[in-house]
């Protein structure tokens, strides 16, 4: 596997590569990365992944310093993934000197997430933006799991014209049910089985809304009552529309249901998708 | 010459083009943008041209509807110039259904033309983006005319990493001095004779330069001074940073000395590179 540190260098490799995946990543990787490694490999000649802990999509008061990182494992990862390069690149290949033009990824940004932590997803488009112009894939894998980030990555590669197709692949769980996440290295043993409310209150609405419970109101109140069972409080409990992150209300034929809520030190988010495939909103 | 209506159609035209110089217009082709057209030409395997008259650059107030349009002349002219194809898209196939995404360029879009227009280099920088990103030339050209522009674009393809490079091409004049503008077409031949009072207040500064003259102050004057003798009033004469555009004062070095005036119904911006070369100024 090649480690490429610089724009120039990830240009040279690509002129070789064939069709390329890209999977863009912070680092402290883990089995839901690795499965879009995995992804990628499959579905292209060569799998790419980014290592890059992005300065501009956290807030004052978030934890960027504190960030999990571990490039060696990383690295190793990746391999084992057969990955054919990682970029792993400086801010400042990122961010060059006098750095200055952002990515606004418009109304869709400014709902949940975006709400939650301003100026965070501004970030996010930016970052992205550049890792998609320095590696030109074919193709770039994002989890679910961040899926408001999903569907603005898929929103602005459509308004930006990007030959980039955005696939959004499924949420990797623990055993335990719950998300997995590099921010979950922040839980202790107890906090991570308090967690588990999170993925266990949107399965429970899921049945319900498989079941026929279409009601925005009682899937937002069947996830809520599973969280206060184990004294958690959201952040918000969202019943959005999956394309634009519209809050919903009244009977809803497809919705994502998503959720931010802090336990101990870590913010986690977790969401499920109702009456939509995962893969029928590249390109929406 | 092909002419190209969609995304699909140029990307398909992209694979067997070689390398590829785009010159991004508005239409209204006149001899500047044919001055770009043949450079395009001598230094790609082939040249392409888009016509697309932006809504999103134009504020309000301004001339979006009454912009001049010609077609079966532009056409005709890039032709002339051995284009290899025209890019001449719908709104939609810009804008598509749902377009939300904007590019903005930052502090070095907040002066001059950008406190004059607000909200018009956003517009300028999200078509520039997409159209980069349609046609992924390997040099794209446009006129120190609009140098404000110029260098926003520069920064912005330095910012987000694009691979091609921004080529900025001279000033191409009348016989009589006048800058060759699609807004010129709205000039009586009286206030074109009058309109001349720009480049020559320029020019002065200019020779002043030359031969010495450095204050900030003291070339802005000159301009002003010629200004004045036509009976014209300039919403803006600047001496400023020709990379940043933040404005100078005292003894300069280097400077874009730019202005801004209304001659009729038309607005009219011209420029002056003193102490730097155009070619200079490229990856700033």
């Amino acid at each position: 596997m090649k480690v490429l540190r610089t724009v120039a260098e990830v240009r040279q490799w690509r002129t070789s590569a064939g069709t390329v995946g890209l999977v863009p990543t912070m680092g402290a990787l883990h089995d839901g990365h690795a499965a879009l490694v995995e992804r990628a490999r499959g579905e292209n000649d060569a799998a790419i992944a980014s290592i890059f802990v992005n300065p501009t999509q956290f807030g004052p008061g978030e934890d960027f310093a504190a960030y999990p990182r571990s490039e060696d494992a990383d690295l190793a990862l990746l391999e084992t993934h057969d990955a054919a390069a990682a970029f792993v690149p400086s801010a400042e290949e990122i961010y060059p000197p006098g750095d200055d033009t952002r990515v606004m990824p418009g109304k869709i940004a400014e709902t949940l997430e975006g709400a939650a932590r301003p100026g965070h997803f501004t970030g996010v488009a930016t970052v992205v933006a550049k890792l998609l112009a320095i590696v030109t894939p074919d193709r770039a894998y994002f989890g679910q799991k961040d899926f408001q980030q999903l569907r603005i990555i898929q929103t602005i590669a459509r308004d930006l014209r990007l030959a980039a197709r955005i696939v959004g692949c499924p949420i990797v769980r623990g055993p335990d049910g719950l998300a997995l996440s590099s921010r979950n290295a922040y839980l202790s043993d107890v906090e991570r089985a308090t967690a588990t409310a999170l993925s266990r209150g949107l399965m429970a609405a899921e049945r319900a809304f498989e079941s026929g419970r279409r009601d925005a109101d009682d899937l937002r109140s069947l996830v809520s009552a599973e969280l206060e069972v184990w004294g958690l409080s959201a952040e918000y409990i969202s019943c959005a529309d999956p394309v634009t992150l519209q809050e919903l209300s009244g009977p809803v034929d497809r919705a994502v249901l998503s959720l931010a809520a802090r336990v101990g030190k870590a913010r986690l988010i977790d969401n499920a998708l109702l009456g939509i495939r995962l893969q029928d909103l590249d390109q929406l």
